[in-house]
């Protein structure tokens, strides 16, 4: 299989940069004490749409031929990808189309037909989602933007870990959570190659444990429904990001659940930051493995800040 | 009575400025294109001890002697003051001693008692909290810092304004929340000398009124225990801030509760940092006020984030 590399990334960074916030980097005493390391938070909670997924998104939509992007963008997703390729697409000048769903959460369906895309609803099953979006794209001839499996969209997410490494050189860990596996492939594609010595790793729910179990087995085994809080990590690993998380990242930890509300609540209360329960993931491996991390520098990317204030964890 | 000036703010800023965090200026796309201006939020939330309370606090024990010094410093308060003045004493090796009703929150006496004060419990009452502290300071011959109404605290507080008109000197406006009037009245001492083109606000409960009913009749009106939401801004103010706001401030907007909550929720939504209710008054007054700011660019005070998790208004 091709694999992207550490340039496919530089080269993404330089077409998305324009287009993108460049997050800060927060630190904490009061964490650094309690973990015992030296964390340095990438906050991509503060990105465009609250996600990093806005990098993929917007790297996919900047990849068209002006001839594709006259046709427009489509994906199903109900989540964070949904409102990034909505809002990628219409800063571009292109239509996203996509299917949601109809349980879909109000918040969220008001927030990607607010960036002006065209939602096309379907019963709530994975084969309803795949067969309403074929038949989507069949009628517009707009192109499939994948949430992760896809190599535009790794490269734009591996930006994230370029630019903290231009913002906190010295580290000697980069963990992020893992799901889909969009960011955690994208993120060891740059760095694996441009900084070898720095060890990229992952945190990623017990119960969601598909890229844990397929990493140590070097197999593939897909979750089914797992029923994490850790809403943006309930997908399974795609083809392409299994392929290059086996060939390039260091470890993956699992985390219990309660491990999670108490990473998401320590950053809220310490940090001032409003990270969704995925972005705790990674706080929560360090938490569970301290002597794992003691004394390094670690950086640690926030995934997204996209919570229901109404539904919170603790 | 001799009031302050910016030159007295110049010089805390010079004392305290390697103390301090450097706060980071906000801006919100989707919250401009609500209220119809353009804010630029300092965000004091991001603070130490989350809240502006530690420029102030950190000023007065730098202004000590070093006899004084060594007596300590002590306060009566259960909120930000109280967490701002014990960090700010043990980073420069003096005591704090802290007198709080036996009925505060227990995670406000544990923030207190981490930062390595000395608390003195009390009854819930004004009188009790006033005899209990003059009785402290008799004992150990410490400074007593007031959470506003003294010279120093206010210079402290109007580094906050200072700063972001460094970070962001095109500003039409200035607005910040009123309590006890310690921010206010160190921002309007910095800004209406040095920069009198811009205006100086600030955002009021309706429900804690005095500031705007003292400001507009010009003579000093305290409220009694005021029920708003926003509990940062339960006091009334002091003599001192009362005289520099009455001549200097140039507007107070009163807000109703509901305006509050929806002014917190809207930045804890769009901008994904947690602000406390009273930091959410001066958004509440543009809210209400939104043809007095229409097209002005806006600095906004967040003043602080320490939200209680378990008890939000929303």
């Amino acid at each position: 299989m091709n694999l992207p590399l550490a340039a496919d990334v530089i080269v993404a960074y330089d077409r998305i940069k324009s287009h993108i916030h460049q997050t800060p980097v927060f630190t904490s005493k009061s964490i650094n004490q309690i973990v015992g390391c030296e964390l340095f938070f990438k906050c991509e909670n503060l990105q465009k749409v609250g996600a990093f997924k806005y990098r993929g998104a917007c790297n996919a939509v900047l990849s068209l031929s002006d001839a594709q992007k006259a046709q427009g963008v489509a994906t199903h997703s109900s989540g964070n990808h949904a409102a990034a390729l909505a809002l990628a697409a219409r800063e571009n000048g292109a239509t996203a189309y996509i299917v949601m769903p109809e349980n879909a959460p109000e918040i969220k369906k008001k927030a990607v037909a607010g960036y002006g895309a065209k939602i096309t609803f379907c019963q709530p099953t994975l084969e309803a989602r795949e067969s309403t979006l074929v038949k989507v794209i069949s009628d517009t001839g707009a192109t499939m933007v994948h949430p992760y499996n896809q190599w535009e969209v790794i490269c734009g997410q591996g930006t994230a870990a370029m630019e903290l490494l231009g913002q906190q050189g010295d580290l000697n860990t980069i963990i992020t959570p893992v799901g889909g596996g969009g960011l955690l492939s994208g993120t060891a594609t740059f760095v694996k190659e441009q900084f070898p010595e720095i060890k990229v790793v992952a945190g990623e729910p017990k119960m969601a444990d598909d890229a844990y179990r397929s990493f140590k087995a070097g197999e593939f085994f897909p979750v089914d429904n797992p029923n994490t809080i850790a809403d943006g990590l309930r997908t399974s690993l795609g083809t392409l990001t299994f392929e290059i998380i086996k060939n390039k990242v260091d470890d993956i930890y699992v985390v219990e659940e309660e491990s999670i509300r108490i990473a998401m609540r320590m950053v809220w209360e310490r940090m001032k930051i409003i990270i969704e329960p995925s972005s705790a993931v990674p706080l929560a491996a360090i938490l569970e493995n301290r002597a794992v991390f003691a004394n390094q520098k670690v950086g640690l990317i926030i995934s997204g800040g996209n919570v229901d204030l109404g539904n919170l964890p603790f």
